[in-house]
């Protein structure tokens, strides 16, 4: 993985407004916040994406979400959130090591605003193919 | 918590197309895709949103986020995506029990749009006081 400014955060050499920290797991603020209290959190491990990260770091971050969440929440004084998490520039990816959103939604106009959800209604024949194709790739990862 | 159309997917009365499932995540299709592939992670466990979610069920689904993810990306032949968990109803959230989507990106129009990025550069005074609170938080908690 080509290195990116999370890597010099995580080895302190650009300071942050450091969360929370343990062996697998780095938070701060962001520092161009979409809201008051816009944390990331990050992956020790340099992996680009999430699909490229180690089930234990993934899982290390996973078990630390809702506490760091909480804190967020306490601290800001806000109820309501979303947590993203963005793969490739085509997606909204900016910096190239992993990064999970923690975004307070205090009002409408700050935090993750949505534009548009292009939903439509499954095709169930072609769905239950495509779930049997997924189940098929888990079973051999 | 309230009974939710996941507590029924969960017990089986109402049918999904599973993509995964072990003793505290299940996987499955979205049957409103705004991408195809669109699937949901969710933990067994009841809980609204992602603050009142034990650490254990939250590091079940981080662990398995990777390995799905890739199932996603090879079924789908896509490459991008992103991951997005709504907590509360101003943030998007319509469902009441805690789920993760796992969102191909294969196009501008498909996939998660953003309304905008309403990013401003951070006060660092205000910033090294919210994230001095958000440890005290974490530590207490």
């Amino acid at each position: 993985m080509e290195e990116t400014i999370f890597s010099k955060i995580l080895r302190g050499e650009i300071p942050c407004h450091e969360v929370y920290r343990d062996e697998h797991v780095l938070a701060f603020l962001d520092i161009q916040p979409i809201a008051h209290g816009h944390t990331l959190v990050i992956p020790v491990e340099p992996a680009a994406t999430l699909d490229r990260l180690s089930d234990a770091s993934a899982a290390a971050i996973g078990s630390v979400l809702p506490r760091i969440s909480r804190a967020v929440l306490k601290a800001t004084g806000t109820k309501d959130f979303n947590v993203l998490q963005n793969n490739g520039a085509p997606a909204h990816q900016t910096v190239f090591h992993v990064h999970f959103h923690i975004i307070p939604k205090p009002n409408a106009e700050e935090g993750l605003g949505m534009g548009g959800w292009p939903a439509k209604d499954i095709d169930h024949a072609e769905g239950a193919a495509l779930a049997a194709q997924m189940r098929a790739y888990l079973a051999e990862d």
